[in-house]
This record gives C-alpha cells, structure tokens and sequence, in this order.
C-alpha cells in the first residue's frame, strides 16, 4: 500500500478534526496504516512550539514571528513525524497544516501571505497530496466553535467577521490548488460528510 | 546623539560578552544613551525561544528547525527592542547577532548558510553598523567557556574542533562584511581591548 499526504482544512467549527478522525478510522480498517497527525504540533517540538504561541496574550507575538514560528514548529514536525511516515508507506492523515498558515497568518496584513509562500518554499517545500477543505457557514462554525472551547481562544477570539473572511480564503485557496484540494460540504450530518470524504481518499489511494 | 547598532560576536570564551558590558559602560560615560542586549533572546518573548533552543538534547532541533527558532527570536527581539532603541537614538550594544547564527547555524552542514541568509533576507533584513569580531587562540577561549560554565552548554559541547572552525569562519566574515566588522585581538589584557573597542566605537559615533 503506498503512502498518501492528507490534509483537513476549514474555518473553526466547520468539524474538520471529527473528519480527520473518522476519516483516520475508515482507512484503517479497509487495511491502510495511517497515522493521525496534526497542526500546530504533532511532533513533541513542535507541541512546544505550538503553546509558545497560542498560550498568553493575543499581541505577543507579531504575525511575522508568529509565522516563523509556525514554520519551525511545521519543519519538526514535518522531519520528526510526516516524512518518516510517508516514506514507510503510510497514509498520514494531519488536521491542517501549511493551508492554514497562508489563511490565519497570512491575511493579517499586506505581505504577510508572500511572507507564508516565501519561508515554504525555503524551509518546508512538502505539500499534500490530497487536501480536504471542509466548507460551512461561518455563523454556524461560529457557534460551534464558541460552544465547544479548546485550544484555539487566540484565533477564535477574532470572532465571526474573521470567520466569513476565512471562509473566502479557503475556498479561493481551493482554486489556486485545484490538484489537490477538495471543497465538501460540511453543514450536513457527520457521517454524510465522511463518506464523502471516504470515498474520494479511496479513489485517490486505488 | 544619532543612534548606532553595534553588535559582538567571537568564539566562546572570546571576551565578547564582558567587551560588550566594559563598551556600554565607556559610551555611558561619553553622554549617549546605551541599550545593552543579548542573543539569542533579548526580549521576553525571544528569551523564551532561547530556553526552548538552549535546553535540552542537543539533537532535539535539526539545523534546519534551530534556524527557524532564532530567526523568530530575532524577529522579536528587532521588534520590541532593537528597532525601538535606534529609533529613539539609543546605542544598541549586542551580544551576538545574525553573525553567530551564520557561524554556528550556518556551518554545520550543506546549504545551511544559504537557508540563513535567505530568512535573514526575508524576515531580518537589518544588520549592524559596526561588528567588533573579538579574535582568540581557539585552545584559551574554550578553556575560558568550559571554566566558566554558564547557559551555552550546547554549543560548547561541540568542542575545540567547533572553536578552531569558528575562528576560521568569523575572520572570513569580517573580510564579507568589511564596511561593519573590525576585527579585535582579543588574546590581551581586557583593558586593552576595551581601550581599542571604545575609541572604534566613540570614532564611529562622531
């Protein structure tokens, strides 16, 4: 069985970890080894990496070392945990991952998204092979991400307004990679959303 | 008082540190206003990133990733200290800069020093207005730093090889960057070297 590079990517709320976890779920059992990742973190540098920047207050950091940061902690987890994977012939299945710093980071502020680019091509290069972009209505991804608390207050903490612009984001981010990104819709029931999101993995791993 | 950024760099046990403190205190004298700092750290958040690099196993970080980590660092540190100090005609004194990171990063394999420069190009971009390379015999500046023990365990570790291809490496630098660096015979009384730092520096302040 080969390797395949799997990214989840979507606004907050919109149920991509669930997704990433059933989808973990379905290729194990039709024989596949995956292993379940994610992003910021996912190696146990990068996890370090990772509460430097989400814990504390929001202005710590600016978005220029914000993406830094991130990148360093993308490059562990890439060298640590990604490539090691794929190159033992397994599906890495990884909640975000570069998508995501072109999005949060990367439309904070003129220049920043060619500051993502730029540090990607040097430092990362990697990208994924197949990347869903779990679509869904900002309010109700909203809601739902309030609802649920966690991790990522920081980013949540920039509220509906952000959500929409996200939104937009991805799914232009969906036309500038359409090789290997797929737009599903996820304002249906879960386990609709993840046979698609099965199916389509299926065909990509035959 | 116009403002001046000038930063120390030298293998371990060179002196840099205590030539830094001996030059803040000379040009204190002298009327300017000085801001002393350090590297990697210098500001909250970049001290932070220092502990996570410095700490540790030393194969914890790969070359790649440890770049990445003090270029975040000083990001910051240009951010919230640097750039804020000579804006306000401050003299920034400071020990180590870009230059330890093109020397101890930068050298330790194949294409490093390009990945240096590149991010220090992208996210860095300012370098110093005059560089005081403080030059050792290699066998009494790493006697000096394992007698003195301290927070570079690291780097020290690395040994009197390390220090002999450093040496090579920061005179070479200095021969780069001919219009900032002056290279300093550091093997003397540190009055003697302070006395040649001062007047460098009090010539290029007025």
């Amino acid at each position: 069985m080969a390797g395949l590079f799997i990214t989840f990517e979507g606004i907050d709320g919109s149920g991509k970890s669930t997704q990433a976890r059933m989808l973990a779920e379905a290729l194990g059992e039709a024989g596949h080894a995956v292993r379940s990742t994610r992003e910021p973190g996912g190696s146990p540098g990068a996890e370090e990496i990772r509460r430097l920047v989400l814990e504390g207050d929001p202005d710590r950091w600016s978005a220029e070392t914000e993406i830094l940061l991130f990148t360093a902690a993308r490059r562990d987890h890439l060298e640590r945990v990604i490539e090691p994977a794929l190159a033992a012939d397994e599906v890495v299945v990884c909640d975000r991952f570069a998508d995501s710093t072109r999005m949060y980071q990367g439309l904070r502020g003129p220049g920043l998204r060619d500051a993502v680019d730029a540090l990607h091509r040097l430092m990362i290069r990697r990208e994924p092979d197949l990347t869903f972009i779990i679509d869904m209505d900002p309010a109700k991804g909203h809601a739902r991400a309030k609802g649920r608390g966690g991790h990522e207050e920081r980013f949540e903490d920039f509220g509906a307004g952000l959500q929409e612009q996200m939104r937009a984001g991805f799914l232009a981010l969906a036309e500038e990679f359409p090789d290997r990104c797929v737009v599903v819709d996820g304002d249906r029931a879960e386990g609709d959303v993840a046979a698609d999101v099965t199916r389509i993995a299926l065909e990509r791993l035959a």
